[in-house]
């Protein structure tokens, strides 16, 4: 029986890949790909049991690519979490000095989160975007003809490829953190660990003012809290919004169903993209009047007024 | 077999009569009480098979009575309504004049309903207060020491008692009217008929400001249209409120359902008083994604999702 | 210069002539009213600076009778409030003994409240409704045909007209409070003591759904607090309402300013009924964000927005 | 007297140009920057009267470089708005045919846009990442080795650097469109026109669930109706978050400015942006209440309460 295939957000030496040895430290059947999206098909098409893929950057924000590949093709959900820290190191060649430097490549998120010291450091080097981290790195290690004498990657990355750091700690801001997720099929879902996130998608109607409000207040009638919310357009014209939304709780849980039932009967479209234990590990507060017995005690009452049994 | 047994709020005369008149105009076994608590446990103890009071009017607003003793006791339900037209005479014995009246009698709500009529044409005439619109009228015509000369009562019960009406149309409000309900003791609830009214008494939560908004927002979350709405205190102390609720829609329908389990969930007591056909059979409107079918697509599709069948 | 006049809801004896008591220990000239609107009028009419009437019973509910006159006429303003424990001792002339007593009379509201107590040790009296508490303790006392032998009332009003107590307690609610407010002409409001109360009336738009929830968000989101509410009807037809509602807090502040605008903006009618000091003196707790400096910083920020001189 | 001087988001070609072209057919002293914040910076440092660049695009969502620097340095505002459809054409150097792509550059947001084409018509071509839509056309253009043979560029790129069209019509999605906006620094506000637009940058309390649904009553209170809202991360950590706000109106009405008041005492932080005519020219429906006069008059009527000259 072969082990588990992983893909991620490659080439090697991303934080995809941190993120994937943080979470399964033994696998060793792994495949970078090209981009997001082709990881995730990777899983689709079962060449792949999970894929690891960032959804959030604490500075940037979401990652549109993973949040809107979810819901743009056959249904995934997210199987767990984990943080990694975004930490940059400036590397080059074996030799390369910081005078040296004429171009710097790196991704265009990675690049926002060192602009700063790049203009303090490195005045004059012009921006060469790349589409990962480590492509770029790779390209210098391969010695092939680059346009640009550094690379702005992650200590894991210059490692790999032999680059030497120029320069460490050349994030602006030193407590960036960027959360992936592991991405499978879905399946029947698994009991709640009572410390639990559900994520999912919700389109509002578009056709009347509040929507938005009406919305979360399908959440705040059961007492359920918000983590995360990202706005993404429904693609087909200006003012039109779908949400990414993280909650706390699992849909095996009371409170989230009712919550999901609700949304489902107003709104076009909801998916439900996955409940996973958070990677805090802290238990969710269940508050006074939305815990699973006080749902089921509530119903079982109402049964018992329709049979006259009780009031 | 004996006929259905009628208890109403008397004497002979009254609206009451006139309300139990119109809902059941073959009842021939019927029983006035002295107030309403007494026409009520006369359901409880099975001496009566439905009793017919009072319990909102135009002017005076909730009637009290009916709706304290409603939870007062051993349950019961409302399993129908209909709204009686108050129109008040001012009634004396055969050959009494306007300008013989020096005192008149009626029940302080009736008092209140014709004030300013008795203002403009009783000036210096004094006020005695009542039990009932036709107890005064059933004194009167017996004979006893009054004390005053003339009622203000129903047409009914002018006639009733054999008195003679010295002015009509004294009521201040010649649109007034007061709905009566038919309270049964509870069985199982009968199917909706698309145009139907429950009512509830739900006690809030008095150690959180915003109680009620809350409260309001588990209707309003179902798209639950109130029609009714008195405040009742609790009766330990200022400041604590029960209310006394008719809502648009039946409790066999889901979007009423959910809004009841919300209340058990989240309020110190709620009571379910009877779902019956609303007296002017206008069908209630169900607003889009609160319709049986919805809630139960709903809940389809979330067993699906927790199956892992699809999303 | 003459004494201020006062009025209050007679006979002497009543529980509102120990209100007025309360809170003008010192009043000579007093004058008892047969009935709430009367005693109101008398303050519109100039004939007294001040009325003391009855608002609300910890377990009868509000007074509608001063409710719904101080919106009915010319405006009158709250200025003090005061409550008042609501003891009742069943009282006959001298030598009355309670197997004597086949027949009691008193105040309906009194009677509400001595039930349980008169249909366990009176089963068989009948009850003779009054207008007052006192008004047949004096009938009583002044040995004319009542046609009852006893009266419930206070033991202020037993005392003053000579009458023997035959049982004391007899209230079923031993806690049972009644609050009393003073009312006169409106005039320019006082300042705030940090620890006030505003009484208000306001009509529901009755064209649509949610029309109560979208009022009492006019409060929430100014932080304004509810210390009671109370429906009434608007009398033209069934389920249209009005409420009585008092906050706490005083209209010379920002936060109530904010929610009395918006009512007037929002719906049909809204009536000031007056900012005085509450009865517990415990300061109203102002929450985050609503001071009057939060206003007044808010206000001031906008006109430099404006004004292009900051953002 | 000079011409007011331009930035936008160059090179030259750029739907950026195009966007300026159209809110400024005369222009003639423009500047193209490399980047957005270098665009913005421009007009900080007084070396240009405004800057267009884009805010939102259709298919992609929020340019967060544009919201985010916005808020970042000294304070800028939106003066106008203009969107810009979005159409793509694969062009080469003359003679190039679609056979001969072996690699295509692009501005990765024009890639997202195209990928559906490129994966059908070129599906072993290998993307090549850049900074806009532009410059690979221009470095085409100047016959550099560039490592691709085809750009993905707008019509007006590709006839400026004179390249062929190799395939035209290649965005996915035919419909989509980028708005852009001309931003300047703030000075006074300008008057309202009836069908205008207010953006704002608002900053969540992060201490407590419901902040999200609190801060959008603040609108819905004042019956302010939204047309964007996209969440972008306040930076520090995760699940902290701001708010890019678009509402209908204009800073000048009572009712956006009271919203404004709400959102200053509530929130931590909150930015006016700009009001400025929205492009499609619709008047903005004022609700019921929420008009300028509905708020004139509701103050004035409280300052007649205050003074006690009538209720």
């Amino acid at each position: 029986m072969s082990a588990p295939v992983w893909s991620f957000l490659g080439p090697a030496g991303t934080f995809s890949e941190m993120a994937l040895r943080a979470v399964a430290p033994a696998a060793v059947d792994v495949e970078p790909c090209p981009d997001v999206p082709t990881a995730l098909d990777r899983v689709r098409e079962r060449e792949a049991a999970s894929a690891v893929v960032p959804i959030e950057n604490s500075v940037e924000g979401g990652v549109n690519a993973t949040i809107d590949n979810l819901i743009a093709s056959s249904p995934l959900v997210i199987t767990a979490e984990v943080a990694i820290p975004i930490t940059f190191v400036l590397a080059g060649r074996a030799g390369t000095r910081l005078e040296d430097v004429r171009a710097v490549s790196t991704h265009p998120h990675a690049w926002a989160q060192c602009r700063g010291w790049a203009h303090a450091n490195l005045p004059d080097a012009v921006y060469v975007a790349s589409t990962s981290t480590s492509a770029p790195a790779k390209a210098l290690a391969e010695g092939s003809e680059t346009g640009f004498q550094a690379v702005l990657c992650n200590p894991l990355a210059a490692q790999q490829y032999g680059l030497d750091v120029i320069a460490g700690g050349v994030a602006d801001n030193p407590d960036a953190v960027t959360r992936f997720v592991v991405i499978s099929r879905p399946g029947r879902v698994c009991e709640p660990t009572g410390a639990d996130k559900t994520t999912l998608m919700v389109q509002l109607p578009h056709d009347r003012a509040g929507a938005l409000l009406d919305m979360l207040e399908q959440f705040s009638a059961r007492g359920v809290n918000l983590s995360r919310i990202e706005s993404r357009p429904v693609g087909d014209s200006l003012g039109r919004y779908r949400f990414s939304i993280d909650i706390e709780g699992h849909i095996r849980e009371e409170r989230v169903q009712a919550a999901f039932i609700g949304l489902h009967r107003t709104c076009p479209m909801v998916r439900f993209l996955g409940s996973y234990p958070r990677l805090d590990g802290r238990p969710v507060v269940v508050s006074a009047g939305t815990s699973d017995k006080d749902f089921t005690v509530a119903r079982a009452w109402v049964a018992d007024v329709l049979a006259g049994r009780t009031l």
